[in-house]
């Protein structure tokens, strides 16, 4: 009771103006974010003005996860606050196993798009897929500004151009440390470390309390650029009070820490000498600038030229080094053409397909169907990446083939050519510490994660009434002494097909998982509308069912069977097609299922002469 | 060569005549299998004919693995000497997501079916799937003669009741160190540590050489039954010159061995005491029979009853009672029914579901869909497994339910819960060094798994030309001196979907995978046969494409577009059906996919009436 009212009757500082220290990129035009001043811990008494906060303080702040919760991608949150509303991440998620031909999945839109007057803007936290890939289909609904780092910004614009949006959007770039207002709320963007530079956290200043959400992260003591994760920010914010925490649960089920970056460049340089006189190849995420860099150095190391292969490899390099994050000396990547003038051991390959992608660059190359490599002996290759839950049969196949080609490949955890971007439960429990959040809300992850990251707040002391395991579409109110849910708005996954998007839904998927299980079957017959008599059929086409050369007579049968069946029915029951259609699928269902033991599509077809 | 020529001068031993101390159940009819003296160490001399064995000597033996080699499971191969043939283990793969529908795979068996006359018999090493699974289809095809020990028949038997054969097959029970005779060639059961009881390894002797194949085994010096490995007989035979070793590559990834069952038990304890006043629930492998003797000694020890979920685990645990290896006290294994006689922290149940299967116990208890478990903050439970790769995201799934239910749920390495059956690589190497095989043939693995355990045997100092990553239906020929393949026969995969074995082919699941992708459009006219007029359609029906009712615009349009191709035919292109269909099909597809970037399997029908 103490530290709530002691929260309550905290002065409330009031959200600064926003965008001191942004950049405008693309279409300027004007916005709900105004220049702000950037958030120092100096001057916090300049924007204390307790008469007006103590008005807006009752005006609760909700948190309405969209995405991101009881799952793996689709990061998205929205904090809303009297009449504002704004949106940080706007992620995808890759398709299950049981959403045969999905694209993407990207989040129900629906609550923002009712809402879209009150929308002041998009924070992004960084420039993965899970944070970034639903943003474009966002921004064809609602079209407001995005506020991000550079190097976020730079990949967004990649996006952009993809869907047709280049130019269409006020991008914005928010240097850490810098301010950003959203109406009666402002989000102060603070470094953290992870597996893409250029990663912040976000501290939501709300007239409520401060919200810290850590978007993904993981504590680097000595990261490639240099950067620390800003602990001390963190830490300040917790000394003045933080409301709630949104933490990062990826990892929360690994005890200890997460290994910093660089031991992945020693461990390359180890493993330089190890392939000494072979041609190097690398597979890893595209968006690992970091990883690509200590690719490089070594190759600088080891005198050898560099070359890049796969689409989004080349594409986040060239912005990378664009915009600055990959230290590259001149002369040092080559373009494909020109590897034949070098020989093999004066090379290394940087490519996708680290999670075995069927059309990734590494896979073509395992599968001898690359045009420009061809795997050897001579090659020595780092699979530098851990396969995503889904992806281990296959990254094992493109494995299996590349040794099959007599080349060396090191791929597991004997080396240590791999860490993770997310923080273990010692990392957790240190942004536990720095922020001793009033609430917490574990986010970024299924229910096992949160579950696991929830248990180490509660060991940390913080009474269990304080964590909320959240689902998403939860609308979570904060008056900031008490927060609870309070309701519910629609939200869910929205699947991505080719140009469609939602146009798969649960009917279309259950018909493709039956017509992949067991094939279908069409029954055709054609009646005459004036006479009622059956003109034409029945015929039987199949597909996916059985091979029909071999089971001709289980096919005939079929037909001798729905001959019969037609011939019992009464001219009355030929008037009824839907009963009809409903008596040919029972009379052949029954059939097959007695001599196959399978359950193909049945589908009945009457045409009308 | 001293090597080769010693081998070659070795006085071969004669293959003992077989079946002593073996019983023989079911149907009993005459086999090539006769009685045979227990193969033991003291009387070599006596079954030692040089006169006779120099002459047979130069016949060559053929080793022919048909499965089981670059894929893990459906293990399988075949040994022949002159008109004999044996086949050791016959057993099924489970299907890949590229084989949608299929239940399981099994080996393609023509080669031995079409030499059907010459096999002796078929051994088996232990009863998991993989090793037995195919044995009933086989027997199907070839009535032969089945030697295992006793568990292991108890469990063949249960199959061959499912497919309708049992009675009709003879099965022999073989004991440790006794040998079976097959024609020309004598095949020794040797004991080995497994994830399941009665497990063993075989020296087959021929008159080329002795060739050990391991069968699946691990070294465990306190196993559940007190029964090591027979070690000694492995170096005995290493002694006295063994030609090739066959051995288990399932875990020659893995550094160091592989820990003792008894490790699991000794976590059980710990676990019966963390989850004290809560109902403890358990899902293990059915076949892990020791697994399960150390859930029913911890419940003893704990004062619990067991309770016994999941068809398999009923059935398994039933055979492992009546044939003797469970020992359970009577009273503590209760019926279901009775479950509700005892208070919830006084029962522990065993169940199926340790790879989350989606029809499996565990899995319909957290789906909340079992009739008599209902999930509660007050179960405590334990998956003693580790998932099977292809596996994870099941597991996670009934992971995640669970815990959403409140209950407590172990399922990583923080407590050592499972262990694996497969030796690690010193393991490998100890066997390596008791049998100092000649040759070396690694078995049991994908590709990288043969790899790693072809490099330990270099490592250890065999020549590189000694030993031999084969292919399935390669054909290994040995004369005693030199090792190589020398051709190839008939090897592959045989899809089992429902009754159907082998009907699914390449076409069916290519058209399984499109219609899963894309789902499936059929466009239907009819055309009267007389005058060749289109006399009804087009019409369009489409399933698993996009949900209709949201897509009526693009499916009115596609049928405008038939239309107008249709009345651009002229009379002569109606009556070439073929081309009109093509006509159709590639009208709609670009017309499809330039919409919708999608590519629906497109099938058109013309009715002729």
């Amino acid at each position: 009771m103490n530290e709530k009212e002691t929260n309550a009757k905290k002065p409330r500082r009031k959200a600064p103006a926003a965008n001191a220290g942004t950049r405008q990129r693309a279409v300027k035009k004007k916005t709900a974010a105004e220049n702000a001043a950037p958030e120092t811990p100096k001057a916090p008494a300049k924007r204390g003005r307790p008469a007006r906060s103590k008005e807006i303080k009752k005006t609760p702040v909700r948190i309405i996860p969209l995405g991101g919760l009881h799952e793996i991608g689709k990061n998205m949150t929205v904090f809303e606050c009297s009449n504002d509303m704004f949106i940080l991440d706007c992620g995808l998620a890759f398709p299950d196993a049981d959403m045969p031909g999905v694209d993407i999945v990207i989040p129900d839109f629906t609550y923002v798009e009712r809402n879209a007057e009150k929308v002041r803007g998009i924070v992004i936290t960084h420039g993965h897929e899970d944070h970034i890939g639903g943003l474009a289909y966002l921004l064809k609904k609602i079209n407001v500004s995005v506020y991000a780092t550079r190097l976020t910004i730079g990949l967004i614009e990649g996006k952009l151009k993809e869907q047709g949006l280049y130019g269409k959007v006020n991008l914005n770039i928010v240097e850490p440390k810098k301010t950003v207002k959203m109406g009666c709320m402002a989000v102060e963007f603070i470094k953290v470390n992870h597996s893409i530079p250029d990663s912040v956290g976000m501290a939501i200043h709300t007239p409520a309390g401060v919200i810290v959400h850590t978007g993904d992260f993981k504590v680097d003591y000595s990261p490639i650029d240099g950067k620390i994760i800003d602990l001390a920010r963190f830490g300040e914010l917790g000394s003045r009070g933080v409301l709630a925490l949104m933490a990062d649960s990826t990892n929360a089920e690994r005890p200890g820490y997460t290994h910093s970056e660089r031991t992945v460049g020693e461990s390359f340089d180890k493993l330089f000498q190890k392939g000494e006189g072979k041609r190097i190849i690398i597979a890893t995420f595209s968006s690992n600038i970091h990883r690509v860099q200590q690719i490089i150095n070594c190759a600088v190391r080891y005198g050898r030229k560099v070359a890049v292969f796969g689409r989004s490899m080349i594409n986040v390099i060239n912005t990378a080094i664009e915009l600055g994050y990959l230290d590259v000396p001149p002369g040092i990547i080559i373009d494909i053409e020109m590897m034949n003038r070098y020989e093999s051991e004066r090379i290394v390959l940087i490519t996708t397909g680290s999670q075995g992608e069927p059309m990734s660059a590494l896979t073509r190359m395992a599968m001898n169907d690359h045009k420009k490599v061809n795997i050897t002996p001579m090659d020595f290759i780092i699979i530098s990446a851990t396969p995503i839950p889904g992806n281990e049969k296959f990254v094992t196949r493109v494995v299996n083939e590349l040794m099959k080609s007599g080349a060396e490949v090191v791929y597991e955890a004997m080396y240590e050519v791999h860490v993770s971007g997310h923080a273990c439960q010692e990392e957790l429990k240190l942004m536990q510490s720095l922020t001793k959040p009033k609430f917490f809300i574990p986010v970024h992850g299924e229910y096992k994660h949160l579950k696991k990251h929830a248990d180490l707040a509660l060991q940390m002391g913080m009474p269990k009434e304080n964590v909320i395991i959240a689902e998403i579409g939860n609308v979570i109110e904060t008056d900031g002494n008490t927060m609870k849910v309070v309701s519910q708005v629609p939200a869910g996954r929205v699947l991505v097909d080719g140009l469609g998007v939602g146009d798969v839904g649960s009917i279309v998927l259950r018909d493709r998982k039956h017509l992949a299980q067991d094939g279908l079957i069409i029954i055709v017959i054609g009646i005459d509308r004036a006479t009622n008599e059956i003109v034409a059929g029945p015929d039987i086409i199949s597909r996916g069912f059985v091979y029909v050369r071999e089971s001709e007579e289980l096919m005939v049968e079929a037909r001798l069977l729905l001959t019969d069946t037609l011939s019992n029915c009464s001219a009355s029951e030929l008037r009824e097609w839907n009963s009809l259609k409903g008596k040919m699928r029972d009379a052949l269902s029954d059939y097959i299922y007695q001599k196959t033991k399978r359950s193909p599509m049945i589908l009945p077809i009457i045409m009308e002469t």
